[in-house]
């Protein structure tokens, strides 16, 4: 039996653009969570941090906290799994005191973001993306917006309607965030606002996106004391590619980490409280919603629609204002989200910030990468028994997505395909003129890749296109329903390849 | 109870320059430790690599891997302890194991090094080390030499017997080196070689380094299977400065860790029958030998000088090569120990490369930064009882070192202080110029700092100097015993700061 994992102290700094230093804000965070917890030295330090190496040009961060801390020569490690790392560094200090080797484990988690250009900072988020999607451009907004469109195409929803979802999910985060005295936006937005706000990668605008943020949480883990339990712990990858993926519209490791937190804890979806869920993107809260099993797959849109997830519907998702409106600062949001789960189990917030209902099932669920090295934590009072009586049976079952065949190699010259979702990048990478077009494309073969389209002339979701290899990359080319239309333009009929026009004028014969 | 560990495969690529990339290493790696483990997925991936974001531009490499692996789906994180890495990437992977939660945990670890010059790829590895001595431009050799410089004279060494220690140290690893197909240098040097090569930090030579270079290891954890068991596990920091601390010439995180790694196996250092020590550079092997409890402090130089290190030896340290024949793919090195430790003990070496007596515990040394995030890992074959019968009492009984008194704020615009030791660093980073001078100073009011001296006109060891500030560091500026001498030289004259003159003016009335 492994021995139980408690929570005995937790803290946040403000989170927003600050002039400290990362080391900062990290020994803010820790000596908050280290004082509740009345320590003042721990066996170890488990740290999360995404990249401080090239946000802040500083190597071995885990000695330099530990040693600001006088923590007196206890075992530093840094934990780093791209965008899901405070939930990452959380995990590894989870086993540590699981396994019973270590009693009191402080785990801090932070990032500093704002010392950078924002083009710069979008370099640094877009390397965790892999290498054969960020050849085309693509960084964390435009797949967002990609599988945004995906989601909408799949359960048919008109944009108009996709764009109200996401502003649902942005206008109750701001809400939130308003109460939130560490958020980084503290003001409520409108819908209007939300829509009428800077595109960023259609349909994902301003308010869509998470900002970018600096900012630390910490924790302190005992196997001795503390108020709060961590009974459920998940953690699960998947293709790096989101081309890879059969399903773009769930992410497999949510499912798979979901499963195993509530297989560990005995808890069920419908126990659940209220969840801190990853809004890097306000579609991945919809999606999360879904892919956690608190509504059925393609019901999580009209749940955030009608309120469902708001502080007083039946399950709150987001209670802090998310991270699009506590801010995200990469290595510290998974964590945050778990001070924010105990400070709500524990009563420590004001009473604008309480929930209704008095909680006694908190979840979280961090995301890393593009949605593939996903964390899930369940959270419970210490006093919940450590197995529910009689035999616990999971109502969750949500089946893992199959893989998309690979694509060949080498790419065949021209194929056709269908598009599934495309998207105009607004500030796409050095390299790219703005605004860039890009689709997701299946072809008749069954893979996936990325395209590149003409912006002025963005293809429709559903119809067929010709895959064109230019330099090694994919260019869509309309076929089909529109290309009449379309091929009326004159200066769009000098963009066609000439194969096309061949191959048009033999289908004409 | 915590579940035992066991070793149930392992692996490395072969160490050296590749072209092969980073992902390509790690996986070749991992791919021969799954085949000895005879398994295809595990529920875990830890990799350790310390700084592929500058090294390669790559980010969410764990996922990566995992991917490239087909691990369908495996919990996968990135562990970092700065230059340990390795072995903190098999620490968070053993607590896994040993918790119950995990069965089967693959841990890689990894680093590719060459792609980039070694000015570089020195500016790279120099962010681990902390900011208040890098701002002297003290390297890892600069701080490494000045170690060794303060060994010597903490043992009355002088700088041939000195010299003479370190090339004892890189003739063996050089010559086991040379019998290991996965070693960078597989050719024996000479006593006369070591001493003829290119000085890097005076008095640390080329051989007395370790090189930069590409690798990749591997291991399978498993609490089901494997014939060697990982016994003990010890992990501790120190001040991430080393001018914090008082006494140069010993780790204190070797020495804690090890007392935990000792505690947790069971085991005394007399029973150690090999071990893989960090030897970065040649004077951590000697120091290491000490901290370890092999050697009592101050004679692990005359164990190294009469060969009882050697594999004929009574505690045969680095059989491998070490470090520094093997190479030191930062990231790698303390994951490769392991897997050199757990081909001694189950015998899967060549004939040449066995140890006259048959090992039965191995024990592996990672020095993390300048000797301040290290792990200590003690191994066994699964076969030897988890408790030893009768009530186990340590030997190992080294006190942590007390640290310096911190250096004053604002610190004083003139001190005068004792030199500890003192360097010339040959290819210092940029924007100092060839040779730099460094010395480390014990101040009369105790603190420690770094201080430029004239390369022209090192001052002695022991001697005193008068600390000078100019743009916020200090110049070591000679007087006492030899002023006399050194002040006949006009250059030197003009030098001198104005105040010191006064001061001279004064003693001579």
């Amino acid at each position: 039996m492994p021995r139980p994992v408690l929570l005995a102290g937790a803290s946040l700094t403000p989170f927003g653009r600050t002039r400290h230093k990362l080391l900062d804000l990290l020994a803010q965070a820790a000596q908050g969570a280290l004082k509740e917890a009345g320590l003042q030295d721990v066996d170890a330090l488990y740290l999360g941090v995404m990249n401080a190496e090239e946000f802040t040009g500083e190597g071995n961060l885990a000695v330099a906290l530990a040693d600001r801390l006088g923590l007196g020569g206890a075992a530093s490690s840094r934990v780093e799994t791209a965008s899901s790392t405070g939930a990452g560094a959380l995990e590894s200090a989870f086993f540590a005191v699981a396994s019973g080797y270590l009693q009191n484990v402080l785990v801090v988690a932070g990032e500093k973001m704002t010392g950078l250009s924002t083009r710069a900072t979008t370099r640094i988020l877009a390397e965790v993306i892999a290498p054969s999607e960020r050849r085309y451009g693509a960084s964390m907004p435009a797949l967002a917006a990609l599988i945004a469109r995906a989601y909408g195409r799949a359960h048919n929803l008109g944009e108009d309607q996709l764009r109200a979802v996401l502003g649902a999910v942005a206008v109750k985060n701001h809400a939130r965030g308003a109460l939130n005295p560490f958020a980084q936006f503290q003001k409520p937005i409108s819908l209007e606002e939300h829509h009428a706000a800077r595109p960023v990668a259609e349909p994902l605008g301003l308010f869509d996106c998470a900002p970018i943020t600096d900012g630390a949480a910490a924790v302190v883990l005992s196997s001795r004391r503390g108020g709060v339990r961590l009974a459920g712990m998940g953690h699960a990858t998947d293709s790096a590619a989101v081309t890879r993926r059969q399903g773009l519209t769930s992410f497999n490791s949510t499912r798979k980490a979901a499963a195993q937190a509530y297989a560990m804890a005995q808890v069920n979806p419908q126990e659940v409280d209220f969840a801190e869920v990853h809004d890097a993107f306000t579609m991945f809260e919809v999606i999360g919603s879904e892919d956690l099993g608190f509504f059925p797959p393609g019901q999580g849109w009209r749940a955030a629609l009608e309120g469902r997830t708001g502080p007083e519907g039946e399950r709150p998702i987001n209670p802090s204002g998310g991270l699009k409106a506590r801010g995200h600062p990469v290595g510290a949001s998974g964590l945050a989200q778990v001070v924010e789960a105990y400070w709500l189990l524990t009563g420590q917030v004001d009473a604008a910030r309480r929930l209704p209902r008095e909680p006694k099932v908190a979840l979280t669920q961090s995301i890393g990468g593009l949605g593939n090295n996903n964390l899930v934590t369940i959270l419970v009072p210490a006093s919940r028994p450590l197995h529910q009586p009689g035999s616990w049976q999971t109502s969750f079952s949500l089946p893992l997505m199959p893989l998309a065949p690979p694509r060949p190699e080498p790419p065949p010259g021209e194929v056709t395909g269908k598009v599934l979702a495309c998207t105009l990048l607004h500030t796409p990478p050095e390299g790219f003129t703005a605004p860039l077009g890009l689709a997701m494309v299946r072809t008749a073969q069954g893979w996936l890749t990325l395209a590149h389209t003409d912006p002025e002339h963005q293809p429709a979701l559903g119809s067929t296109v010709l895959l064109r290899l230019e330099g090694g990359l994919f260019r869509a080319v309309q076929v089909g329903d529109l290309a009449g239309t379309w091929l009326r333009t004159r200066s769009a009929w000098r963009r066609l390849p000439t194969s096309l026009r061949l191959w048009r004028r033999r289908l004409s014969r």
